[in-house]
């Protein structure tokens, strides 16, 4: 498909270069031009006349930017929305979640996640790095709806084990366009020293990355200091697991020792403020991050501990939590957290291609209304985006080159009420049978 | 106009009543019968053959609730939006918002506030409390639209005057069903004790409860400490303006004698949660409010320092600032941030007949959509609403029985795209004067 989206105000995210007028062409998978309006008469004038457009779109001048990239997240636990909220984290986990999940299947994980990446697109969200029971489903249920999906193994004592994951590893990472893979575990608290070996072991072959939940709550950091003697990252550093890369979801409880050991391995934070002032485990000191040059991405965490799959609540909330930590309004500019919702999620997912808006790079792109109250008047775009803008503001998803979301209408192969229906019945069944 | 919603589920906040299925009746502008679906039989027997509908509405199963109210907001500040955002308040306050302020028509301030109205109506907020310069424009603004608006006086030493907000107060509460008037004064910081004295006069002579921006940040009750040798509410309390009740805005440093101050009293909190987040004022303790007994409402600010203009996001942020301050995953449930949007924010603001949907009330309704993916699926409606809904859920917005926004249409009399391109023009004024 030659899609020419045009009429467009265009937000690159490369380097220093603020919104401008003009147009993005698509070829297929990939972008074919990304031009400035004064730069494209000359273009016009040698290559347009050839082209034939499948599809020829007036942005009216509504904003064109790469998708965001959530970098942490367990779609298929839509099924626990608003089930168990107002409790604690242990208690959550334990009476609740756990509980239900024993009875998952893979079939209803991968209806699960259709529901999620339904949301995901109302957010603009083009890519997720998901963790969770049965990859197979979920990179199942990502192909055939056309979202951009890597997957880490969600390995820990209870489920899943080396080999296994080693078997994902190798089967995702065969030339797929929309679906890759990370190894990865559950975290420090679930894995036995032996398991976390034998997966540093794996990392080693590979010489992979390596990426866990992190210092979410400060009772993991108080037990892993009890029974390690060191504090999270430090520890699992020290088993070797962090040589090729990786990261940390959440990393809310961090020591200097342990800022030391991400910026020394190059290995991301991965922060989820929704989830991390839901359950009540702390505010991340991504200001800090910054400071001491630690790369930072953005993650919903999973819809269970969230409720919601929004990428600009996150964004607010990046922002917002660190100036009230900080005591500092200045702290984090519009900028700054769009680079983190973009460039620095792709980065941290291994997707090089899909971080900024450029010749050759993949075509995941969305599209903003300016033409909303919430949008006006137009002073600073970036500025709008993080402090205004909402899942209202988002009037269409590409991923791959293929637009799955335009002014509300889902183009997933699947009615949205087909996939609320199926999920219902699921979640049905889990519930009764937990009564 | 005789207005029937069926098919419905309907939360109409009074209390300990559930989310049941059923219809709402609006005649002109009021409730006519609200009404489970099995109660509904006999009625229809009895009274339905002889309503003659202007409108019949299929909800599809979709949420009818009270609209929200906004209990405190500086709409026409719509013209600062991203103008100057990530910097401290009081350099904000005094190199960005008073020097562009100086300049401000009672005109300008027309079209800005119907600018933050539109928004309103996507948010489904369907009365504010506001607090701006120039009282007859917004009153306009909002007649004109058909926004429902509670006025307060900013009166400080440099803008109205005693005699100008009597007069104001006795012009706007005589019989008009969409706007009324409360007294109220900017703050303690900005009013001289002259001025704050001759007010407590004039709300003894009318028996009138007093309203204020209160202990938004530190340095605000710091100063008046070393003035008064007392903390705001204690000081403005001795100078007998809270004797017929009232409220404060922000009330984010509280100490147990202000606390003292407002249970006694019976003053209302009105709280601000994004707009104290983004200029790094501070948590407001509201789960300590409500174990005193301190009725809360929810305010969204003014737009230049929120930036947007939304009551969902506020609500989350009620509850998981909270959930934060106190470290406890279980603060503040969803149902009572959602009562405090609604009930207790008609009630700080005297719309006794805003409150809840039953029969005599006025008909100010919403309509949720819960044929979305962040709606599903349907555990628990309210939860959904607070933890997981947002402006793209609001399919319809009535107020006084007219319907002003549905599936994305405004209807106020004007087109959006004209109320923007009026603002965007004012901006530029003011801006070009500025540089």
């Amino acid at each position: 498909m030659n899609i020419r989206l045009y009429n467009a105000r265009i937000l690159t995210m490369e380097k220093d270069r603020p919104v401008f007028r003009g147009e993005v062409w698509v070829k297929n998978e990939k972008i074919a031009y990304v031009a400035a309006a004064e730069e494209l008469e000359a273009e016009w004038d040698r290559d347009f006349p050839k082209i034939n457009w499948d599809m020829e779109i007036d942005c009216r001048e509504n904003l064109l930017m790469p998708g965001f990239k959530n970098a942490h997240t367990h779609s298929a636990m839509t099924f626990l929305r608003s089930y168990a909220d107002d409790m604690p984290l242990q208690k959550w986990l334990n009476d609740m979640v756990f509980p239900m999940e024993r009875k998952l299947t893979g079939e209803d994980i991968y209806h699960l996640t259709k529901l999620a990446i339904l949301e995901y697109l109302t957010s603009g969200i083009t890519s997720i790095f998901e963790m969770y029971l049965t990859p197979d489903t979920i990179a199942r249920a990502c192909m055939d709806m056309g979202m951009r999906c890597v997957l880490t193994s969600g390995l820990n004592n209870f489920t899943s084990s080396i080999e296994q994951t080693e078997e994902e590893y190798l089967k995702w990472n065969q030339k797929q366009s929309l679906i890759s893979y990370q190894l990865g575990f559950h975290g420090e608290y679930t894995c036995s020293k032996e398991l976390l070996y034998r997966l540093a072991q794996l990392a080693h072959k590979h010489r992979a990355p390596v990426y866990t939940h992190l210092a979410e709550t400060k009772k993991e950091v108080e037990e892993c200091r009890r029974q390690y003697g060191m504090t999270p990252a430090v520890f699992l550093d020290s088993m070797g697991l962090f040589e090729f890369g990786g990261g940390g979801y959440h990393c809310v409880h961090m020591t200097d020792a342990d800022m030391d050991v991400f910026r020394r391995r190059r290995l991301y934070v991965i922060t989820n403020p929704a989830s991390n002032m839901k359950l009540a485990s702390g505010i991340a000191p991504i200001a800090e991050y910054l400071r001491k040059k630690i790369p930072v991405a953005i993650g919903t965490d999973g819809p269970a501990s969230n409720n919601c799959l929004d990428m600009f609540r996150e964004m607010f909330l990046v922002t917002g939590l660190s100036k009230l930590h900080e005591e500092d309004a200045a702290s984090i500019d519009a900028m700054q957290v769009l680079h983190m919702a973009t460039v620095q999620g792709a980065k941290a997912m291994h997707l090089s291609k899909c971080d900024v808006l450029a010749k050759g790079k993949y075509a995941d792109i969305i599209m903003l209304d300016l033409h909303q109250p919430n949008m006006q008047p137009i002073h600073n775009i970036p500025k709008n985006i993080v402090y205004s803008a909402g899942k209202s503001n988002v009037c269409m998803t590409m991923i791959n080159g293929k637009i799955l979301y335009r002014n509300g209408e889902f183009n997933v192969g699947e009615s949205a009420e087909g996939i609320y229906a199926k999920c219902n019945e699921i979640v049905k069944r889990l519930t009764e049978a937990e009564r």
